[in-house]
């Protein structure tokens, strides 16, 4: 893994978490840089997203600062005035505006942030940068919550004669709340991109990638992706060349993206849900999110049980057209279900094919419409339903 | 509990379910009858409810039979033809004709009816109907799969001076699937209703609460609520009579309705769901449906955790229109959130009277609006998990 030129790294624990483990990262450019972000779509979201929304790439971003272990959300004026000075300690420590300051939060709702610690924190930081992998990965680890460990992933590609990199990290597990999950991406390029071209090509590539996962479909008030593009690798990028960098720029985000469901609290499988046939793209994803978001699904799936009704029936009430005559189920290359009728398998074989995969494909056709759609999905075990129950704030 | 006139009541066990419990129920009308009835709305469904929707509400329907322990779904032509072959042998045991009788299934889905054995159940069933309380409950008892025990309610009213009885059986524990589940209701009266207005008024009643349960949100491919009028008492119903039925009738439903949830398969919690100041009705039923359709939100109230954060995000991200700075919130009478902030509260003594009790009340205002609506759903449980993972087709 090799990292884009012109960014610095670092991360530490700063006491956010009781347990003391790291909560504070910082990734900035040496020199201004282009930063745009997609956020969430919950109209309670924390302080920091407001705050990121408002500073849009004005393509003379310097810093991301993260803090893991507080959410800063729901926690009204002190909320944002905390969040404000967070940006500003940044400003202060790397000579910039804070403005030129985004903020991603994660971690318990509705509590004030200890500013004082985090000031501190801040303020170490600003000292211990660096340009390493180690880094980098002290950075990644530091925006962690419930997350097992650090979801890293990088691409490098060639473009008019440059070679151009890319790195990214992201964390999530549960979706949100006391405990403190929240899914957050931070892509940094040294590409040379222009905050319009940014900001097109992180909304595309999230639409596709971390828009099309779930842990239990509950969205976070503080989700967040951003692309950090520092210009330090080659000329402006155009035509051809801007297309091949958005394709590279999706598959590390897909290959992101797929680490959070993977990483689902209790987890045991990542399900990925392959639907064609539908009559549009729009509705093969509401076909996608009813079988992502069925219980009944996936507690089969962490049952190894190839249940074909559970599937077919959640594809049939989520409101998109369906063609029940024309309908097909295949789980890992198995087909269970084919024109409106279940077909005879070998139900042991398909159940072990379950059971003894981490990654579970389903396919399904549901007609003979253009309309597809890929989403990917952990499956509800008995320790998500204890992490989450046993749990009090 | 007294049962309407009119009707004849039988249940007993034909060998369908394995387990060799009662599978299967006859509920007669002595003479012609309206029957109305609302279905899924899931584009996969079950023989039988396309076969209920052609004989639509003629005036001269005579009976329902229920079968449990096999749901005659994803059964293709075969389960059309053994559908009709059922409503046929109904017939010729009370002299009517096949389009009299509506059928209700409900259990395994995508496997063949045993035929033979429902048949020679029929004809048993045929001579052994009765009047008495105990025929009604050997009739609620037939119906069920995962539930606990029958769910049956009754009102009495008198209308034009004549007294009016109601009586319903309601079974589901848990949504679909080869878990043996559904949600089924049946309510006799021996009102005299139009088939219209049979049809109105059990929509009507529906949309107010059969429709507003969940246990994890997954549309069966063979719900129906069935509403049969044999007219045995008093004259017909019209103007402030008709309303005052009507209004019997809703509470009914919503006693019965209530009673899922509440026996959701390993539920601890009933959780009453209100939303009040959404911009109009149907936005508070979205929120509604968030919040019972979050995970987070119930396995919160399984651990006993007044968690706000979690109930207000669902309320967020739901696309409902929501003033966070007028969002109040309470469970159980305590309040937590007012004005976009938490609110200091005694946690253990939420916590307490969470834990204490069976169900839990959540009252939520997003705004100023007079949109409103209430909801019921279970908790989520290590058990549910348990049952619907362990399960093997």
């Amino acid at each position: 893994m090799q990292l884009p030129l012109g960014f610095r790294f670092g991360g530490l624990a700063c006491q956010i978490k009781p347990s003391g483990k790291p909560d504070l990262a910082l990734i900035m450019t040496e020199a201004n840089a282009v930063i745009a972000g997609v956020y969430t779509q919950n109209v309670i979201c924390a302080a920091s997203i407001d705050w990121n929304r408002k500073i849009t790439p004005t393509g003379q971003g310097r810093a991301v600062i993260v803090n893991s272990g507080n959410a800063n959300a729901c926690t009204g004026e002190q909320g944002i005035a905390d969040n404000a000075s967070m940006a500003a300690a940044v400003a202060q420590q790397i000579q910039a505006r804070p403005e030129q300051v985004a903020v991603l939060s994660t971690g318990v709702i509705g509590r004030k942030l200890p500013l004082d610690r985090v000031q501190r924190g801040i303020e170490q930081l600003g000292g211990q940068t660096g340009r390493e992998l180690a880094d980098f990965q002290a950075a990644a680890t530091a925006i962690l919550t419930t997350d097992q460990g650090p979801k890293t992933g990088s691409r490098k590609v060639s473009l008019s004669g440059a070679d151009i990199q890319l790195a990214g990290m992201a964390k999530g597990a549960g979706m949100i709340g006391p405990n403190m999950a929240t899914m957050l991406g931070v892509i940094c390029t040294d590409a040379c991109l222009t905050a319009e071209q940014a900001q097109t090509l992180i909304r595309e590539a999230a639409d596709r990638s971390f828009n099309r996962i779930s842990v239990e479909g509950h969205t976070s008030t503080n989700d967040a992706l951003l692309l950090i593009a520092s210009g330090a690798a080659g000329k402006p990028l155009a035509g051809e060349s801007l297309r091949s960098f958005g394709e590279t720029l999706f598959e590390l985000c897909i290959e992101l993206a797929k680490q959070i469901p993977a990483d689902g609290e209790g987890a045991k499988h990542l399900i990925e849900i392959r639907v064609r046939g539908a009559a549009d793209d729009r509705q093969a994803d509401q076909v996608c999110r009813a079988i992502a978001g069925s219980a009944l699904v996936k507690t089969a799936i962490t049952g190894g049980d190839p249940n074909w009704g559970r599937i077919v029936s959640a594809a049939g009430f989520c409101g998109a057209e369906m063609e029940p005559g024309r309908t097909r189920l295949e789980i890992n290359g198995h087909l269970l279900f084919a024109d409106g009728e279940p077909v005879a398998f070998e139900a042991p074989r398909v159940s072990r094919s379950i059971a003894d995969n981490r990654e579970t494909m389903i396919d399904l056709v549901i007609g003979q419409g253009p309309g597809t759609a890929v989403h990917w999905t952990s499956d509800l075990t008995v320790e998500y339903v204890r992490f989450n129950s046993e749990y009090t704030t």
